[in-house]
């Protein structure tokens, strides 16, 4: 149905979307790349949410060359005012002939709008190229549009035989330095950072992205039922910060705002955070793909909850032994048959150490 | 130093050693390939302990065309009579003009005495090529020769966040058919098969070589102290078993002896079994390599007495919390930079499941 060429011009776009990887959010990463008699005539991403989108950025480049050109989008343009105009009629005005897409819109409510008014003005449209690696894109803003939860990956380090840390506690460098740079490397793609109370106080990392360059920083959560981040903790410096808690307290609240976050209550019938609400609410917020970093206990909770889309764990190679701490504090099963079951996406040493991605069977 | 035909000779001469993986101990395996004016004119490979070896095989095969030939061996010509005569002698009297070894003989009594008296007799020798791979095809063999131990490899299966069974030791499935044949594969290598009561008690396991054709089956051992392996034990059928304790208790060591098993006591000052010299009495039996499938107790034994030289860890999709039991029972490490560090030496999808090999740094 498409050609190689269409190929080649879908994964060009694809290859600048991903340019936007640490920027666009709460937008989706999305390029565009226009092409006549076989020639680019002009290309471009979209980098920052109120700037223009990927077409406005090729229809520019191309000038009056977008005339009669194919257009390969790798998302369905909008057709709605948001902070920009609807790119739809950027392209009709720009006489384009034939827009690609390699998906359609996953927003429910104007998904396939773009492309049945293009259809209409006489443009030809065709979708689904590449339709796998641009989800795969913008997993965390087709999560979030189609459930109204981020996409949520959590972050791991442990030894061989699963500890994370010792039972003292001691856990800053079981992994190499490549994977920790990787690992920020997945921190700068995310819209949030997200650990619990037992992390700060064990660890009192700042959980900003470091080693990778960016300009911007993502939103850091801690799910903090009796909200006992200390108003030292790093955490409390280096940007934006949620303190998510449960139990209001006043003093408490009014510390940690004095230090710069926003503190708030979300509680569940047992007087702890509600993770499910509390993704709700970050999905409200426009946040995209959450990356948690954390221990065992919340670790333990997300999983119990089914909150976990993805696992990205790093392995080195070396023993620790049982007395040390785990990676997930779950309740004993009854039954090996219930298991959580997951896939792998992709497995790969990172320096000295091994990577393993794995996603929830659906 | 050796040609490129020097190189492809002695790989095919490795890949007919490789025959003899399930099959050569208590010798190595060892391939031969002779040679004449750049044409293969005999080849063949040691497949069991008192039949012929490799070059007596190829010599046989070579006839009058193994005179003025290269033999290309993958461990250095016997220089001994042993249930066999000296190979030396056979390749003299053949007339073969240049000897090509992989490696010297590891044995330190006997090393680099083949080569020397084939060099005497006007022979070319040569040896070290393609050296590594013709030590890892035997290393096992070396390990006994030159340590007086065999190579402990130890094979575990685990979830992948590191555990072994639930709680309630159920375990069986853990990872895949595809794993499990694989691991019968590693079985079949090996000369002894190593596992501790509690996992004959837990899984009443037969730990024969099943899945994978063979000759031969390796010898179990069970590490068991006090002489508690059930007489009706599913491990006391299906061929030779050696039970190793540290408590003299006629009546038990008597119902398993009448159950076909061989009772050894090997104490160490705390009254258990001593790990080191359950191996050195293995090496002494002919043992190269030896494949250990133990619970979390005798794992950790045998790592922090140091005796595990390899880890075959199957890694499967799945998460089970940490109530279930872990891999290696080890006292707590007070530091980080106490944890045991290893090297990866493969890392590959075996099925649904991930199969890591790694090495202890040496």
């Amino acid at each position: 149905m498409f050609s190689a060429a269409d190929h080649d011009f879908m994964a060009r776009a694809l290859r600048l979307a991903e340019r936007g990887l640490y920027t666009t959010s709460p937008n989706p990463r999305v390029g565009c790349v226009l092409v006549r008699d076989g020639a680019v005539v002009g290309e471009g991403w979209h980098a920052r949410a109120g700037e223009a989108h990927a077409e406005v950025h090729a229809l520019q480049a191309a000038g009056a060359a977008a005339r009669g050109a194919t257009a390969y989008v790798t998302l369905e343009p909008c057709n709605h005012h948001g902070r920009t105009p609807p790119c739809v009629d950027a392209l009709l005005a720009a006489g384009v002939g034939r827009v690609v897409a390699a998906m359609a819109d996953p927003n429910p409510l104007v998904a396939g709008q773009g492309l049945a008014r293009l259809h209409a003005a006489g443009v030809v449209t065709e979708h689904g190229l590449l339709e796998h690696e641009a989800r795969e894109l913008n997993i965390g803003f087709v999560a979030r549009m189609t459930r109204g939860r981020p996409w949520l990956r959590l972050k791991a380090a442990a030894s061989l035989d699963g500890k994370t840390a010792l039972a003292n506690g001691e856990s800053q460098w079981i992994t190499g330095a490549e994977a920790r740079r990787d690992g920020h490397r997945w921190r700068a793609r995310a819209c949030a950072i997200l650990t619990g109370v037992g992390t700060v106080r064990d660890d009192d990392p700042q959980l900003t992205v470091r080693d990778v360059e960016t300009t911007r920083q993502p939103l850091r959560v801690v799910v903090d039922s009796r909200l006992e981040t200390p108003p030292t903790a790093r955490i409390l410096d280096g940007g934006p910060l949620l303190v998510i808690g449960a139990v209001a307290d006043a003093a408490r609240a009014g510390a940690l705002a004095a230090r710069g976050a926003e503190v708030l209550l979300l509680p569940n019938a047992a007087g702890k955070v509600d993770l499910s609400a509390a993704l709700a609410e970050l999905a409200r917020r426009g946040i995209n793909e959450v990356h948690a970093e954390a221990g065992a206990r919340l670790n333990g909770s997300l999983l119990r909850e089914g909150l976990v889309d993805e696992l990205l764990l790093y392995l080195a190679p070396c023993l620790v032994g049982d007395a040390a701490r785990g990676l997930f504090d779950l309740p004993a099963l009854a039954a090996l048959a219930d298991r959580r079951q997951l896939q792998w996406r992709d497995l790969r040493p990172v320096g000295a150490d091994l990577r393993l991605i794995a996603r929830f069977a659906e």
